[in-house]
């Protein structure tokens, strides 16, 4: 008699949902029998969405940030974006906050991650020479290293800056303040905020 | 200037990955970038296998586990299987502990969860009725209540032994024992299972 399990087109659900980042054995298997027992027309409309998503949307050939068939790049192709500041990020996800802050109305490019020569992330894994024929093809007066603030984004941010230091007369390089978040009072603020805190005062 | 955000079919995704259970807005957001950025064929296999789930697998009109249209009920449809004994679980994932443990070669019916007045959860939410319809036209000589050893589970397996009560003279009806685990130590047990252990043993 063979042991009942679920059936291998649940099993081959469960297989799928696995791989997706942060979704374990467990949770993978939740999500399918979810979804198994949801009505229609639910995972219909997944599926679609999923599939129209993946059609769609493609990684913008200049910035990296995310273009679709329909209407091209919100950034590169909105004419009333300022064109003479660049901001560098790691992801294309690290545009949406800047977005949403108003702070900035210039252009992007997405590196596609930091350097991480114990990862085997070199600047050939990264979407640095792009950037160099970019900077070098265009008239940015200022790059803005929008890069995280530990060992591997101020490793990325250096060799960023050292590769533009012979263009460093008509070209400013600049990096995110780092110092208390907004709203942060010190007593929560851990020793290395709070020095630089302190060092970068003004 | 409008401010950049992701692309509408982005955010269609994020809305339906929202929707899945214990998953909340971040990791929705994470696992959809991630599809995205993807190769092909992995969200096209995905969407696929969805749909082919939907599509195939369907709880058995009979047990309640999940039965497909090619192969029909691994439990109902298996001749192998016991058919004086009958085992009532809440949920169709139930099953599938209970058959690895390789102890249990009978039916199944599953009730489709527990009842929960709080919850607006009674005897007509839950297949109650055709688990009676079921022993009553059956031949079963034992009916196991494999429910949860909580107030839910024990409030539903009194709502069963009752409603069996008239024909108690053929029928054995029966519950999952209570005590501690396998492998598991006095110092690790709770004081309820401790209790249970003791005034159960054999």
């Amino acid at each position: 008699m063979a042991k009942v399990d679920y059936p291998s087109e649940v099993k081959s659900l469960i297989g799928h949902l696995k791989r997706l980042p942060g979704i374990g054995a467990r949770s993978a298997e939740r999500m399918a029998i979810w979804l198994l027992l949801e009505p229609e027309p639910f995972a219909g409309d997944l599926a679609a969405s999923l599939r129209g998503m993946k059609e769609r949307v493609a990684p913008c050939g200049t910035c990296g940030f995310f273009s679709t068939v329909a209407d091209g790049c919100p950034v590169c192709d909105d004419p009333r974006r300022e064109t003479d500041t660049l901001c560098v990020v790691e992801q294309a996800t690290d545009v949406i906050p800047i977005e949403r802050s108003g702070a900035y109305h210039g252009q992007y490019h997405v590196l596609g991650g930091r350097l991480s020569p114990l990862d085997g992330i070199g600047p050939e894994e990264l979407r640095v020479s792009p950037l160099r024929e970019r900077v070098r093809a265009g008239s940015f007066g200022e790059i803005i290293l929008a890069l995280s603030a530990d060992v591997e984004g101020e490793a990325t941010a250096n060799f960023i800056s050292d590769m533009f230091s012979s263009d460093s007369g008509e070209l400013h390089l600049t990096r995110l303040a780092q110092g208390l978040p907004a709203g942060g009072g010190l007593e929560h603020a851990d020793s290395l905020t709070v020095s630089r805190a302190l060092s970068n005062r003004r």
